[in-house]
């Protein structure tokens, strides 16, 4: 049987669920990758500035890492070890604490807490609530940190948290950085609300934050504010849990997104590119002194996802050496954010943010960001959307794009914008 | 840096959570695997007769799904596609669709809803609340459904559920099939409250249960009790749930574990071996008339593990093209069922129960059972307990296991049984 | 303005919210009582066969609490007071400590919670989980204990728990006695559920039941079950409270319902008749160790119904000074359940349950019960039904009523039953 | 047995539990009442400014009413009449609807939802999760609503919520008005998470809100505050709630608190004062098109308190039928807020705020609150403290409190901040 040649949308329409939602924007059936770019079942090439929503931060296959996991394979090393120790997961911690943690003066406990972001998620949660005793949670405006109902609980989209079928409980959103323009002071709802033992609010076991809300639309946390942050849970003896799932491993430009501020959180989540190659693994790293689980109290089969160890260990051993990454990150950053301070020099209604190789252009009309993108794929382009309107495209190209590459990319993109624009003025026009 | 001479308990003991459990009863650091058996970093071998917990029911990376996982990486295959349409998952797709469902009849809907099994759960779980209107859920005495809120809420061990750290609500255990040891009607009590309008219970959306409860002790329900179930599910229009994560993919007998009673659950969830080479994969199939999702309502971002896919598909075409597993099976099953019925022969206080290959040995004194594993671990056999107490050593083995490997693995553990019993006796006798 | 003359259905109907139920069984506008008789604003008089709902233990406007209370008022003793302490609140204190709980060998501590009985449950459930830490409480099939979120919680009726409109939860319902018609071992899922770990119930702060359920359908609990729930309970360390709202102050007998049975509940509430004249007032009895309540942790506007406090202390005073109302109370109710035989044997469908002077009679069918009521209340009879299905006559006469109004009483209701029978039968002749 | 001799604190400290609160403020044994006047066993005097916490709006045992409630009683009124239609419930609802609801073109439906706030309260929340289908519930920084579980909810004090024992959830506090002192924009935050669809908040059911928080520290929201309130729920299709228990019955001048704003809530809370003698009595009034029950779906044994009714009914007809009241209510607060002016002039670290003849003085140093009431009542005066820190000294006078009485109490009051803060500065001068 040739399934191969009968592949198109119907396969998937007819046997996938309704909950399918990426295919839809991309109608096409994808094959191969490199680097950054996907090839589809019929040839055609993708430039990807999407990385798997963050989850290909050295690109589709990487060289280096593909070598090193397919030598693993085929000498038979563990694929699949629970919570056993294994010789993968022995190197990628001894690598992750070498290359990752020391240098930076972190000692946090690793936990594997099952190999996605909401697993990783869930169990910072439960420690928190674990360690001081509360139920409450504190989250912030358009968050987004997971599906599961504990994780869901803590993230903003009215349209996903209506499908948990019960009332989410337990948490409450604060304002993120600058929710009001400027207009009001940072934390004054928030540090009011603790200091008076009348208002009301379930005294929090943790606040949990992400130093960019990507899913929120690319709402870039200052260092100042989250600093604020930091300080305020140390006073109130709060437990600071920041979600690096998606900002971390480099995609802002340190390894940590919250690195910049200076700030150290107490729980750390890391997930999406820690294993490199785009392998489920996940991480929940916490302080020494709040490692008071059981063992076994939070579990799950794909904790010890081995190959993903191998590729993680190699990816940190090549990207995590030195400060390269790094700085390529912040130049190719300030690239993207120069096409877009042009685009919106050319256009009203348009503004754009971000950090590192995480930048967003927020338009005015929510339409024309999903129209640029629908345009930019006709081009061979993939992006996407996010913010609560859907109204900013949202990029996180490969960390290790080529300038050439980046430079293409935005030439798309900055066309769509302006035949987006063109489209959306034309009737107007044409009516007057 | 040579770090692999220096792994040893410290790396873990040092750096990794107090959560870790497993390598806690089998004290080395894992390296290959093939088959049934792993070596360690020292060469040691050990025959596996837990399998992952069921996620390796073909063995460690069984070379059939070995050539076809290695071939995709090596052509540059699409590793992470997120839910874009990939010719991995399109192949899987057909292929589980024509060898799986269609000819049992069954024509789910297939959900990707993040690659574990709690995440498959989770989904479940809010679809069969999303489309009754309620937030009641019905489980079992000794279940066990995964670690995330929504999941750990039907999970019954209280280790674990405490914890959670917020109370675990929208949930009512009933009991388990034999759980008076059957001095008790079926569903009395269940039936009863469903129709007592003053009976203080919250109508159920749904009704969620293992066929086989492994981690719960490997309590195994009888098909007339599933088909109780069933029918009662539907004159009360409450959903079946079905969460056949670990005893799914042939573990007991038939592909699904359902199919011996002739039910046909609105809801299944599948993980562990359904990706078939230890890969992170899940799926909720659902029945489409309960397709009422909407784009992107439950997502995540390695909800499209694309290399699982393809060893998924290579396994359904090995394994699932004819019934030859499913004879092998039970048959071995029966060997695993004899072998615990000659030392229930030989020892008091012990019994033993089953279906297919997943086997438990129960042991009035719950000690016996740790210290039989311990036994059987200084043998180079991995076994584990289960059970509220721990009471139960449960066999997991891979389905693919040899006779001979069976055999061998059977005569340890007989002889760890005996020499637990020798052990628990003879200081009584010296005390004499 | 003469209102007097217009009243009538209307004014109650065009102002008063649907909410209202007994008005609408029983048509007549009420204007004066006394003893177990109401005249209605035409001068028509009806026997009472339900007290208040069992708030009128000893009549309406007894002539001893009414020259008690109309003295009080007279003389301007304080009528609103909090909880300051007054003369009326002392005396009372003095009064119920002297007659109440130090002959039956009792020194609970007295709470006054609000006057209400949902507010003495309310304040019962607090103090057990403050107590335990833990939030899980167990109730019972069909019980009833109030309208406010945490007592309609363990509140068994469906419609009234659909009332509150967030999902009822940390409560879960256990078969009350006889639930299964002596076919299943009392407490044989209760006790199992806590004793296995992995049952997956939520370790219970307390337990709430009634010891007679009369909104439930006058089922009575055998003493040899509550001194069975109360050894279960001082076993696994759980709260056992008693709620004798409706039970207490003699209805089954003795002033408290559960001595019978020998036991002394962790907790007591009392409403209903205890301040004797059908004026709002409840108490909250909790053993001396259990009085770890903080200052003004629970309170109320009404907790302090001074004129409740007189008419209750000269109800104990009247009537527990020694044991000649409880002996009444057995011997009428034996006269009502002789009563309920005699028809018992006259009509198929029939049977009939209660203790002291709570009596219920139950139909098979259950619009007989409604349809006798209407009959009786044509025929100047209040009497009521209860149970999920409206399905028993439940009696609850004042426990004063002369041995003429009883017999009058029965003798009306007695003809009513067979009316009912009757009519029912009737058509089903006439179409054979 | 003369028990009246013995009555001292040891009664109460032997009998009551701990959670008693005023006794140990005001440590007197009361005995009788009239008018603003209080006399203890020992025959001392107290002038009461505050009047049941606001249930005596009318004066301690107000002749009028006293009167008629005598009248009711000799003449065997029915005393308990749940919620049949009788002549008193019946004349209340006339008097209600004609004095009180027509005048001010209301024409809300009147449900009787038992005699306490707390009832009338949750019966609201009941009521607007019903018609709306939402659990969330918005309530107000330092509200104060009640102790069941559904008021607690909606209640700000810490203490009082942690005595529920269960983690309090469906509910989020706002920022009452000038919460920022005036810094932050009216219903910035509020509007802002209703707009944005990932800002995270579960969509409220209604918001609940008190005009001037009490128990709070008597806060008062300003009359475009409320418009914008009442503005906003009308635009978001969000049931407004007014919880008028305290400030109703004319507290602040007019009968209804919210009328000075010219809003009209969707539902109304009224008790306290509404029985007019300090009888319990509670109403929840609701919007014709919102009055959804069914029958008994809410209800409560003393929800017919019919002496209640008939002393409501005189205090209507008494103090309602013309504007005179509200007039005096307004001078008397001037009176009092002018004295409180003369304090603030005279000593630094004092404020004031109130409306009508609710009226609070705020000590910076919130020990000098207590230490002014502790003086003053060995001066005959009662008065109490609120606010989160018992930093307030509330007034709730009777309304209608002589001229004199209000001079003479204020100079006590006057005199006992002088004392207070003569003794706050002496030892520091000591110390100097």
């Amino acid at each position: 049987m040739t399934i191969e040649t009968a592949l198109d949308d119907r396969t998937f329409t007819k046997h996938e669920s309704e909950v399918r939602s990426y295919c839809r924007d991309w109608p096409a059936v994808f094959d191969t990758a490199q680097g950054s770019w996907l090839t589809d079942v019929d040839g055609n090439r993708y430039l990807d500035f999407f990385a798997g929503a963050g989850a290909l931060n050295y690109g589709h296959n990487n060289p280096v890492l593909k070598d090193a996991l397919v030598d693993y394979i085929v000498r038979d090393g563990i694929t699949h070890g629970l919570d056993m120790s294994t010789r993968a997961k022995g190197e990628f911690l001894e690598t992750f604490a070498a290359k990752i943690l020391e240098p930076r003066g972190l000692d946090y406990k690793v936990q594997f807490p099952g190999p996605t972001g909401t697993n990783a998620v869930e169990a910072a949660l439960k420690l928190a609530r674990k360690v001081t005793g509360r139920e409450a949670v504190i989250n912030f405006t358009n968050a987004f940190h997971g599906m599961t109902l504990g994780s869901l609980a803590v993230t903003g989209n009215a349209m996903k948290r209506n499908g948990a079928g019960v009332p989410l409980v337990h948490t409450t959103p604060m304002p993120f950085d600058n929710y009001f323009d400027g207009s009001v002071e940072d934390f004054a709802w928030f540090e009011r609300v603790l200091e008076d033992s009348g208002s009301g609010f379930n005294r929090p076991a943790g606040v949990i934050v992400e130093t960019v809300q990507g899913e929120g639309g690319v709402n870039v946390a200052r260092p100042e504010w989250l600093r604020g942050l930091a300080d305020l849970c140390k006073r109130k003896d709060i437990l600071l849990i920041v979600d690096d799932v998606q900002m971390g491993c480099g995609r802002t430009g340190e390894f940590f997104s919250f690195e910049e501020a200076g700030i150290v959180p107490d729980i750390v989540t890391l997930s999406k590119s820690i294993g490199g190659y785009g392998l489920p693994l996940a991480l929940t790293l916490l302080r020494p002194e709040l490692d008071v689980w059981e063992p076994g109290e939070h579990n799950g089969t794909f904790r010890g996802n081995n190959p993903a160890f191998v590729t993680a260990t190699a990816a940190i051993n090549k990207y995590w050496s030195d400060d390269a990454l790094s700085v390529q990150v912040k130049a190719k950053g300030m690239e993207i954010a120069q096409s877009f301070e042009d685009l919106c020099q050319r256009h009203d209604g348009l503004s754009h943010r971000g950090r590192g190789m995480v930048q967003g252009l927020a338009f005015d009309k929510p339409e024309l960001a999903g129209r640029t993108c629908e345009i930019a794929f006709s081009k061979g382009l993939l992006a996407e959307t996010s913010g609560p309107d859907s109204e900013v495209v949202k990029l996180l190209p490969p960390l290790t794009m080529s300038s050439e590459d980046l430079a293409h990319g935005l030439q798309i993109l900055s066309e769509s914008v302006d035949e987006a624009f063109a489209a959306d003025t034309a009737p107007e026009e044409a009516e007057a």
